[in-house]
């Protein structure tokens, strides 16, 4: 017998039809002989209905007011879903995060998990029960309620997994894995069976959407085994879990691309000690995100040239700041593009394994593709190039790794 | 100063406009030196939804999870009520049916509130904060989420009323108060200043919606003034009060019709003890609610007729049961007739004043309209007759007994 975290996400619970399917999938687990534990999101699209409620209601936004709207949907599916299970067959009730409780900080509208008290949970499975939580949700020190942010039911998921040791968190999603890379893109991507923590973590940090970081994070600190299936297939999923326990151990795991960055190059900036400071300070005060950086001696050799990456959505603003701070500073000219895209290839094996990165730029090279940036980690090589050869360039990686499918 | 709990209906926070609307006649009770409690329905039409729901998900519905979900739509308006106060700079906050809290019995679905911790209610209002309270929901001996059955809300703002010894309640809604009858058919109605408990217990439990029995019944034990009007209109409204309170009152106070009600006549009788018995508890055991019941002695004297009233929906079930039964009882005939109106003259004046219902005989008789059943209280004298002539009688009584305005 396993004691299994089934959590379903928006599109898993979108409408009755789905709840009933997703209450099959746990039956199904049930039958299996193992001990099942539910969280469920709210349906798609209702969340976003709530904070749209809430933007009308305008003024300056109570957060713990906030909580308190958007916290009704995973209520009310909570109860929707112990309903389907009861008409199944199966002895099934709804934990509210009161109840239960799951303790979180007071930070409203992003709460952290602070504590589970696992007594009750522990007493509903002993009774044969299965018991359903609705995810996103906490209690603040103060007995109010509070959410977990964007992503919330997944960290519900993995730290009910956690504190209940469950020997697994099943993901349900409308994607059946973590592939190699994008399908859409490369018809010969593959599912991953399994991939390690710290991968997933460099995939979700450079935009697959499948589970978010902090996620990640809390399934690693736990060691959670955690499974991204899909609620509309019978396939097994891809399975996040430590190092150790991936035999064969792909030098590459997986290419990633982000198109949400922008490039802004600064030219002949007058080059002194303090002026990275000068430059990236004002950028952090306006609380815009800098990603990566490279600096290099420009071509009269008195100056230095910058390039440096931001989020699209932030480019203006970033421009701007730059722009106020110019004559101050002593930048000769700002040059900003956004017409371009990162490609980061991952994998845990390049800490053993020389020559990832220098394979990655001669297959880029190879198709003639112009490296405009380039930063590493530990366990991933990213590069920014210009967007219209952004497809090309993973194909060509995807090929030059050995990823294909056969 | 005076404490007045403010109830905002479905209809009355049915959008974020109407919520913003509800939130300015807070703040104009507050500004006049009031403190204030509020109380909110769901969105109108979300309540249902979420039935609907439920009912989609089929199976044997457990009452608990039905509360759980029915109860996520007055959540969201409660947050959402606090953070509109809050954007017209008013201190307010949402306390949840389990926050506060509102101790009802177990049974799901339609609870009795069995008492309210008022402690931190008070604290709140002594803080000079506005507490925002959802309707319709409680907590269970068991912690769980109770729902307190349709017009649950009312219940919840007599029964804070009643804990707090608020001055008055509330309860807006989508009608200006409490007329002689229906302005649709008499537009000469008059709106009530004054009605007592009692009569609004009779108008109630005759088919006037406005407030729910349980409500009256609840306001009329604790002796909580409830208010009755508009969030639409500035006009005051009616205020539902003990007899002490009004000085001149009315013989009759309104005259009410319920159309959903229908006849069925037993003919021929076998005329013997206990055949009422044996007509009746079939019925009972089937739960269907019999109203008015006369009986005759037939036109050959040894037989008997015995009409009765049910509700119009329980006719067709009503007949299949007699039919089942008819040849053991010894029933002649039976007769069902579904078009027929009940038509009522309430009035704690009729307690201290005869005739009054000799007046509405005679009255119907001038017009030429049959009357088929009778029934009295202390307070009310029905009668049932043909539909077609409902609307005829309510305006010639309405006439009779000096309701017209002016």
């Amino acid at each position: 017998m396993a004691r299994i975290v089934q959590k379903f996400g928006g599109t898993s619970v979108a409408n009755i039809e789905c709840i009933k399917n997703a209450a099959l999938r746990v039956k199904a687990e049930r039958d299996a002989g193992n001990e099942v534990v539910v969280v469920v999101s709210a349906m798609s699209g209702a969340t976003n209905e709530l904070i749209e409620y809430v933007n009308q209601i305008g003024g300056l936004c109570d957060a713990r007011e906030y909580d308190v709207v958007v916290s009704s949907g995973e209520q009310s599916n909570a109860g929707l879903m112990a309903l389907a299970l009861q008409g199944l067959g199966i002895q099934a009730r709804s934990w509210l995060g009161w109840q239960i409780a799951i303790q979180t900080d007071a930070v409203h509208g992003k709460a952290r998990i602070t504590g589970i008290d696992k007594n009750k949970l522990e007493k509903s499975l002993a009774e044969g029960e299965i018991p359903v939580v609705p995810g996103f949700q906490g209690l603040s020190p103060t007995n109010r309620v509070t959410t977990l942010g964007r992503g919330g039911s997944d960290l519900t998921a993995v730290a009910l997994a956690g504190a209940l040791k469950a020997d697994r968190c099943d993901i349900y999603t409308d994607v059946d894995g973590i592939y190699t890379t994008d399908p859409r893109i490369v018809s010969k991507a593959k599912k991953l069976s399994k991939i390690t923590y710290e991968e997933m973590l460099e995939m979700a940090s450079l935009g697959s959407k499948v589970l978010q970081t902090r996620s990640v994070e809390l399934a690693m600190n736990h060691n959670v085994r955690v499974q991204v299936r899909s609620s509309f297939k019978d396939t097994p999923g891809t399975i996040v879990v430590s190092e150790e326990e991936i035999v064969e151990q792909q030098v590459v795991s997986g290419i990633s691309q982000s198109k949400d960055e922008a490039k802004i190059t600064l030219l002949k900036i007058a080059d002194q000690p303090g002026v990275a400071a000068a430059i990236f300070g004002p950028l952090a005060d306006a609380a815009i995100n800098v990603d990566m950086i490279v600096q290099n001696i420009s071509e009269d050799g008195n100056t230095t040239d910058l390039t440096f990456t931001v989020g699209t959505v932030d480019l203006n603003k970033a421009v701007a700041v730059l722009e106020k701070n110019q004559a101050k500073i002593g930048i000769g000219e700002i040059v900003a593009d956004s017409d371009v895209v990162k490609i980061s290839v991952v994998g845990v094996g390049m800490r053993s394994h020389a020559g990832v990165a220098q394979k990655m730029f001669k297959t880029l090279a190879d198709k003639g593709i112009n490296i405009k940036v380039i930063s590493t980690s530990e366990i991933k090589v990213s590069v920014l190039v210009a967007e219209e050869y952004g497809e090309l360039a993973i194909r060509a990686l995807h090929t030059a790794y050995g990823l294909d499918a056969d």
